[in-house]
């Protein structure tokens, strides 16, 4: 394979070209200059061959999913994203028709999604392939969501559906043999490649509809378990209410004991949000303009703890687990 | 040892006390508040085990390093350090006391630069542990020194000691046994916890004394390469100008075949820069204002490439290396 210079000025260098501070990445670090927006929104997520996804996946969409999980953490906090940061520690087995593809991914998303490349560092490892991205965006006027300002009283609401992100890991395991062919490839590409809810984070900073919001990455109850941690609250989830996609559901109905999976598995990347229950027709009104389901599930109240009911109110008991991020 | 949330919560969370904007690594992401500077310089690095440290080299040290690693980039800009974000891939084996003197370090460091963590992301690893670092600084003004700005007739200087970084590694690794035991732990020293050389680059960028600019990682050489290349010159350097500490100064005298070493060795982390012949003695008041040597080492011509002299103007064949970065 190249150097590291060479793949450097082959495959990143191009990234750079929408980022004008960057210099096609000729200078020890990138100039970002500053924009109309009253504030920076910044966040790192990092990912391991093996780890968080399978060496054998296909190179585009790895690099698509480290930008996108990283642009949902910016939809989370409302903000518009901007740019990115990447390194990349690369095993000596790795090809340069695997880091040509990797690049052609981010590329992809960097139109879909407006932002470029800014800086980074690429280094050789005798151990898996190990990515790291730092994504920076504009706060709008300053105004961020946080976890920490739910409200007792407040409705829980999740956007799209939950549980497709652990169920399409299963299917790409074979652990869902049952399945349709159709209903599995469509659980894997949620799992391989999510949709940052950026619009719907940006309507809920601007509009002041969500009182708090996450992104559902380490599953909903951890997450939830998040806002009600910081917020000094308790939370309830009605598990009938919890949207689930036609492929998901009829995974479930397969598989009644696929519920904690469904409710802890993570990976959705879609937004739970808490908002005053005075807010729900306003969320009526942006779900239908944004084209994206947005349901209740559940609400804030005093006290400390996550409890999840089924349909007759049961208690629904969940494994710990999900990935920690700071 | 701990779960990860525990780590964070332990360990990183107090480490963002000092940015409002993190929360206590509470949310997804954090705000950067604009400051009164008029634009933000952004880097990022990576270090693997048994690549870029020692396995059994001090968790504080290794954190320090890979700070100050990112804030040398920042100086070599000209920008004030502000924050920086922070990935770690953790292998099992890892002890919770690694972790606890790990931060321990950067928390030192955070004082010493007056820079807080914003976020990050930890995770398990099957591989060696790696490390990524993103940190983040203000322009002076939007004012930033690059590479490509070099011309044609400017002399080529560097600040404090060249080799030193070079030497040290190979001090580490009992390659240097003809030499004292107090040269070798200075030497060591350098190569463990490099000195970013943050108030030489501010002072070059607001006294507009520098042409152009890099922070010695890759190698005297190879860095006064980029900025050669990019600047669309040719560089030449005098050997017997460049400063050597007194320690390498000793193991040269042993040994007379360290100069490659010397000059293209990297790690020294000290600042190369480009000025006007005109500029010298601004640099010289500069110099004893700072207390930090500055150098001449050279000059920028018409052409291609760098070319290295000896006392008696022979040329000096280096090889090729260095650590890529983008």
């Amino acid at each position: 394979m190249r150097g590291e210079f060479d793949l450097i000025a082959r495959y990143f260098a191009p990234l750079s070209e929408n980022a004008p501070g960057a210099e096609s990445l000729k200078n020890d670090a990138a100039l970002l200059r500053p924009s109309h927006e009253a504030g920076l929104v910044v966040t790192a997520d990092m990912m391991v061959a093996g780890v968080h996804f399978l060496p054998e996946d296909p190179p585009g969409l790895i690099g698509r999913k480290l930008l996108r999980v990283n642009l949902s953490d910016l939809a989370a906090m409302g903000a518009e994203p901007r740019g990115y940061l990447l390194t990349v520690a690369l095993p000596a087995a790795i090809e340069e028709a695997w880091v040509e593809a990797f690049a052609a991914g981010l590329a992809e998303d960097q139109r879909e999604f407006g932002v470029a490349l800014h800086g980074g560092d690429t280094v050789a490892t005798p151990g898996p392939l190990t990515l790291s991205l730092t994504a920076f965006g504009d706060a709008f006027q300053g105004r961020v969501l946080a976890r920490s300002t739910a409200r007792a009283g407040d409705l829980v609401y999740v956007s799209g559906t939950i549980g497709d992100g652990a169920l399409g890991l299963k299917a790409l395991r074979g652990e869902l043999p049952g399945l349709s062919e159709i209903d599995r490839a469509a659980l894997a590409a949620r799992y391989r490649l999510p949709e940052p809810r950026l619009a719907l984070g940006r309507a809920l900073v601007t509009g002041g509809l969500a009182t708090a919001a996450i992104d559902v990455s380490d599953g909903l109850a951890a997450d939830l378990g998040h806002i009600a941690e910081t917020s000094g609250l308790a939370a309830e989830i009605e598990a009938g209410g919890v949207p689930l996609s036609k492929a998901a559901r009829a995974a479930l109905d397969a598989d009644p004991d696929l519920v904690p999976a469904i409710l802890s598995g993570g990976d959705d990347y879609e937004l739970l949000f808490t908002a005053a229950p005075d807010s729900a027709d306003d969320l009526a009104g942006l779900a239908r303009s944004l084209d994206l389901s947005i349901t209740r599930i559940g609400s804030m109240t005093e006290g400390r703890g996550i409890t999840v009911f089924d349909e007759a109110r049961r208690e629904i008991a969940l494994p710990r687990g999900g990935w920690a991020h700071f």
